[in-house]
């Protein structure tokens, strides 16, 4: 089987431009920032006008494979993006690019010394190292609650979210919950299904950490047909999770049901990708812990 | 209680620098680059040599607001790193922390400049859209099959996953787990007990798809120890878990098992975030598949 996000590398490589992605550590701040940055290049992607293919050379501290790599790219034609902590590998990098016609940009090294000028401190220059901080498992805590807490699980440890989200199934809790919790939230969801009682604990909690999600009858109805099938329902279950009628049904009764505690914001999760939710839960979920005239989520480094 | 991650946006802030994250998106992207910029500074931020706050403004798209949180930046004495895809917006950004003074800097125009003339196709200047593509789906399959796999749960899909983990207790399998999945990857991880039997499948299914964990028994002990202290356990409980003659036993005997399959690579996690051990196992998952010269991770978009 195909591993979903990468199964492409099994594919023809040899069309489109390729863009190397060079980091001396794990390589995920270099993919991250390509990925936001091809979201400008959709309108072309998307038709295949032009295919690009990305590579990951992650864990990349000595000059000999760096240079390997830049040389390959020159072969093939393609940029080379890098994050590299050490300025003399930055500076080498930089330099074999130029003097071989490769396109490059270094990810790291403009907001490091924006930093660095702006704390009047030099950087490191060390190679990486994700820091086993208090707050390191503070985060791997709030992921191992997350999943115990899935899908209304253990509803008498509901007062010990950070975060609970209440919506009917296929509305995204489950994803939206697990993401919010590799941030460090510890997330509680509870389905709201006809004809099963919600846990009397929701009600008890702090109002102020729950999010009702909501989400366009027609839109849901395509999500659950499509489940339902992978699901291999029968006829008649199929027909009471994803008919129409039911599923309006389901919704008004969810409508319901939140608006029972006006404190509750519903979030229209319709359309939007589970980081965008998590970003507008985070968004008023500090608000309201801060009631700051300009909504901002900080943090101490 | 506090969020984790974020509870610190309740100490004081006016201690330190600021630094103000602005997105016409989610932010995630400016986080994610702000916090690998933040790593080379670990040597003076460990002992609060010098304190960083930062500031998240994510969703601004309109002028107004931006020449806000700009203003309030130099009123504060910050910096703003941004990423705005319209270039009349990032244009503006700069214009106006150049007259207010503030030090800024572009997450997104300069590597989506670089990529334009890489492809030769203008970037399209339009706002965050996270696309709910097949690849999106698929992902958010991913989260929710590894989820159900947890702790050895439901062996008999073990040949469906992508990637399987094996290790003893408190070799971050769970958290692994998760964070692959994010990244589409479906995941199943099996603890290894003694005398607890592993699943047949595990010797049955694809042998290049599993991964052994193994940490150091040290440094296991006190996670462990941490660990028993905070689920509550009994005294007799607790030494059987975390007593190091025990802690020795059960990694030799998980190697044993381990090395019943000389094809399962096993990987050390002592010291190591989640991040880079993913880091790792996805490194060797490519190279598996694909025996290239040089290691890498490859996608299409
Ligand atoms: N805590 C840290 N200490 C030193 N360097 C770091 C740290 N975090 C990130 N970096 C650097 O940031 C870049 C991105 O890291 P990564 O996302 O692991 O590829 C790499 O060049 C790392 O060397
Ligand atoms: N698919 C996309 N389409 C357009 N712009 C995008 C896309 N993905 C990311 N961006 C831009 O990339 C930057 C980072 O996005 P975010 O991580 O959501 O803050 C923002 O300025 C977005 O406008
Ligand atoms: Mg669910
Ligand atoms: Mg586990």
């Amino acid at each position: 089987t195909l591993a979903a996000s990468d199964g492409d590398d099994d594919v023809d490589m040899t069309a489109g431009k390729s863009i190397y992605m060079v980091s001396d550590g794990t390589g995920w701040t270099v993919e991250h920032a390509v990925g936001a940055a091809l979201g400008q290049f959709e309108h072309c992607l998307v038709d295949r006008g032009c295919a690009v293919n990305t590579h990951l050379f992650s864990g990349i501290d000595d000059l000999e494979r760096l240079m390997e790599i830049i040389k390959q790219a020159a072969k093939e034609g393609a940029m080379v993006v890098y994050t590299l902590a050490d300025p003399s590998m930055a500076e080498s990098a930089k330099q074999a690019c130029n003097i071989w016609g490769v396109p490059n940009i270094d990810m790291l090294g403009p907001i490091t010394q924006s930093i660095a000028s702006h704390l009047n401190v030099s950087p490191s220059g060390g190679p990486r190292k994700y820091p086993l901080t208090d707050e390191y498992f503070r985060r791997i805590e709030a992921i191992e609650f997350t999943i115990k807490q899935d899908d209304g699980a253990l509803p008498q440890n509901l007062h010990k979210a950070d975060i609970v989200l209440a919506g009917v199934s296929r509305t995204g809790k489950t994803p939206l919950s697990i993401y919010l919790s590799q941030k460090g939230y510890k997330v509680a969801n509870v389905p709201i299904v006809m004809g099963v009682p919600l846990p009397e604990t929701l009600f008890e909690i702090d109002p102020e950490k729950v999010f009702g999600l909501t989400i366009n009858p027609l839109v849901l109805q395509t999500i659950r047909r499509a489940r339902a099938k992978s699901l291999g329902f029968s006829e008649g279950m199929r027909s009471n999770y994803s008919e129409m009628d039911h599923v309006r049904e389901e919704l008004e009764y969810a409508r319901r049901i939140l608006a029972r505690n006006p404190v509750w914001p519903i979030i229209e999760v319709t359309g939007k990708a589970i980081e965008e939710t998590a970003a507008v839960v985070l968004r008023l979920y500090h608000d309201r812990k801060h009631k700051c005239s300009m909504p901002r989520i900080s943090k101490r480094y």
